[in-house]
């Protein structure tokens, strides 16, 4: 496994890579639902690279940047284990160097949800995965389910700059219990860790009411609402039920729909969804 | 030489081509300027291809779009005769489909100069070039110095986004007279074709003084204008003297500068500019 600390020597080292060549670009903090990635890539693709970059322009002001969990080592461990051929961890000052300022930006669908609570959120990983998409050159780029939004807004990224790569969408990967796996579970204290297990029920919920046919959103949010309150550790920052493709809110369900969700356990803000088919 | 019509076929076509692939991207309305670019394009690499596209985001609500001039059957016969082999002709509908809301942003840079004159001139002009290098994956592209502007913020794009592909710079070609060549210079009545000739005189004004010894921006500003104002046809629009990478206005002259210039002649505004070394 080769270790690639900047982005001239990536562009070298792709250069004499078997293509097809898939790529998950990741922030670090790796779990299973990284590796689950990792081991579709290697899976389909001559080659497998795996990038490494906490991101800092996806972060806001007074957003965990400098947080953020981060362990290197361990990742790596993961990462050879996982049959990964490559892994790329650009410093910033490669990433943006001194006057940088080009920048991918969407309208419309990055303004809501998570773009509506986190301004220039999309923007910034719009730019990133440009960059990395350009520097990688991969056939087929893997992201989880779990980050909805993002993945609407990679792809319509790549469709629309007509761009050479697919984009690969996983399902998400949930502990036992059902909590969808995320880095930023590890900031989570034992009480917070068992009452976030409510994103996932009351998804669950909403599952089971859709599928005994009530189609009216406004009653379903209502009761994921009510049950998610019942968990005094946890204050819902949203819950949308919208078209899959648009985000636009839907009042009355017309499937595909996507059912996401914050919700602040202490301090975390912890992600989820499912799709209504 | 082919002609192509759909991105998709462009790109089923591009994936067949002998590499590398120089690349001239085009309005239409081909002159001499154009035809250098791709004799140059066609002597460096295996292929040459050349888009003609009328990029409608990079006008303005007020602009020209629809009075901008429009050839194909002559371009066609002046590319053949230069020897083109792809030309690239998409339809509006491919490049930005219904939804469309993907942008290629610069900051600073394009703040100033034709960019503040045009406000999201450049935003149109970065998204399409970004397309079109995704879509025919040159490894040249060739553009003429006589849109500076637009040289600079290609050239930081293509750096800042980590693409793969050389922006090749070429001398504006002239008329006899020094005219640069620009689709634009047929909408000049007989009258306003003589009076053009003030915008070259002035920069030829500049490069003599500069000569001389002089580094006082004003003075040079100053006596460019005097100049231009003799002639009654001819109403500046901006005079500039600049610091070739940044656009930043020097005072005091710094070279390389950019000495660049719009003038309307009636109607039409004409870029021209130099550079001091």
């Amino acid at each position: 496994m080769k270790i690639i600390e900047s982005i001239s020597e990536m562009k070298n080292v792709r250069w004499g890579m078997d293509g097809p060549v898939g790529f998950v670009p990741t922030m670090g903090y790796l779990h299973e639902g990284h590796i689950s990635l990792v081991q579709r890539a290697k899976k389909e693709n001559a080659s497998a690279v795996v990038s490494i970059y906490v991101n800092p322009t996806q972060f806001g002001p007074k957003e965990d940047l400098k947080k953020y969990p981060r362990d290197i080592p361990r990742d790596l461990a993961m990462l050879e284990k996982a049959g990964t051929d490559v892994v790329f961890i650009p410093p910033d000052g490669d990433m943006y160097p001194t006057g940088y300022n080009t920048w991918v930006d969407l309208e419309k669908i990055t303004e809501r949800l998570e773009g509506a609570a986190r301004p220039g959120h999309f923007r910034g990983v719009a730019t990133v995965c440009n960059k990395l998409f350009n520097i990688v050159e991969p056939a087929k780029a893997y992201f989880g389910q779990k980050d909805a939004q993002q993945v609407l807004v990679i792809q319509k990224m790549v469709r629309e700059l007509n761009m050479n790569l697919d984009i690969v969408v996983c399902p998400t990967v949930r502990e036992p219990d059902g909590l969808a796996m995320s880095s930023r579970n590890t900031y989570l204290k034992p009480d917070e860790r068992k009452a976030a297990t409510v994103l996932y029920k009351s998804l669950q919920l909403a599952q089971k009411l859709y599928d005994s046919g009530e189609r009216d959103a406004g009653k379903i949010r209502r009761q994921m609402t009510e049950f998610i309150q019942k968990e005094s550790l946890a204050h819902i920052e949203y819950i949308s039920i919208a078209n899959v493709n648009t985000l636009d809110e839907q009042e009355k369900i017309a499937p595909p729909s996507l059912v996401s969700m914050v919700v602040r356990i202490g301090a975390p803000r912890l992600l989820d969804n499912i799709i209504l088919k």
